[in-house]
């Protein structure tokens, strides 16, 4: 399994690295509009690995050329920058799955909101800028990046996928399954993601409003 | 304590009726338009306390009168029900916290999806019917009615509270508690109401989309 993060450098995306290359033998790339700070971002994770006794090489390069060959690509950038990352790797795609981690929040003096783009949700921009041919999924959502990048944390957590390609999000689910302590659940067709994208601003806060409650993730049970 | 469950002849009533009378001394009190229908359910909720080993008495009266002298009035009718539910109650509230469980839903081939009104929540809406003075907590938005009337089950499940009035809130984060294996957590005022109102139909699909997941709550860990 071949797995291209890109905008790898982010938060999300050292999470997700970090998890894959620990608790994976997939082939992860880290993609970035630079290429110089994506083969620093990849090395930084390969030192963190080294230092939970993984040995693990992790590529770095401009997200093109690391989502080429992938399998799996994940848009780890923020809504803003998600339409025009997708279609830096429209060319290069090829045969992977698109995968949406992607929450749009506004903040004001009451907390977080959700708020979604006018597609109806951030996973259905990500559809509508993906190339023909190219099935999304939205996944990953609700995960505290800090925590994900923690591998000390046991998570005990679940990510929701939806997609309208049942084969897509099967193998989303198994990349996701691969992460020790997470679990993948299906919450049907990508029409479903806003109330999923929406639980990213509540865990904000919820863990705002209580005392010992900080990187929050979602149990179904 | 003195608890009127307004509309309390529904699932999502018997539920906290029955969890209310089971772990608790409060005095519950089930209202209804129709005074009988009112009577019935409390007597059928009394026998299934019985038969589990608690002997408590609980009433059943008109919503005006099941208000009345109230700590707390959950109103816990459908969201088309409650402007009325609400106005109908306005006279002998008095000192009463409002609590609104009610969500919006709309069904498509898809799934369920989240459909607040154009007051921005149901508990918003809430807020808008209650007479002045009468402070609005949302809470119990996302619980699974039959498991909450399942007296076997542990529940071990979150509740999230929302509301602009502190104590109001800490008066409802004592009787959610008051539930075993339920826990209270605060969610701020309430604007942030939509994204926990979006959470019951998203536990609706997910519940759908997996196999041996049903009645679904949700835990923040």
């Amino acid at each position: 399994m071949q797995i291209a993060i890109l905008g790898g450098t982010g938060d999300i995306g050292e999470g997700l690295a970090l998890r894959w290359g620990y608790d994976t033998d997939y082939d992860v790339v880290i993609g970035s509009r630079d290429a110089e700070r994506a083969r620093d971002a990849a090395s930084s994770y390969e030192s963190k690995l080294a230092e939970h006794g993984r040995d693990v090489p992790i590529e770095g390069a401009k997200n093109p050329e690391a989502a080429t060959g992938a399998d799996v690509a994940v848009a780890a950038v923020p809504a803003y920058h998600l339409t025009d990352t997708i279609e830096s790797v429209a060319e290069t795609l090829d045969d992977a799955v698109l995968v949406s981690p992607a929450v749009g929040m506004q903040r004001d003096e009451e907390g977080f909101h959700y708020n979604p783009p006018s597609a109806g949700s951030v996973t259905a921009l990500a559809a509508d800028a993906a190339p023909d041919g190219i099935p999304v999924v939205g996944a990953f959502h609700n995960l505290a990046a800090g925590r994900l990048a923690d591998l000390d944390d046991d998570l005990g957590i679940d990510t929701l996928l939806v997609g309208d390609d049942a084969e897509a999000k099967a193998t989303v689910a198994e990349v996701a399954d691969g992460i020790e302590g997470l679990r993948a659940l299906d919450a049907g067709g990508l029409v479903n993601a806003p109330e999923i994208e929406g639980i990213t601003p509540l865990l904000i806060n919820v863990a705002q409003h209580n005392d010992g409650l900080h990187d929050l993730g979602v149990r179904f049970e």
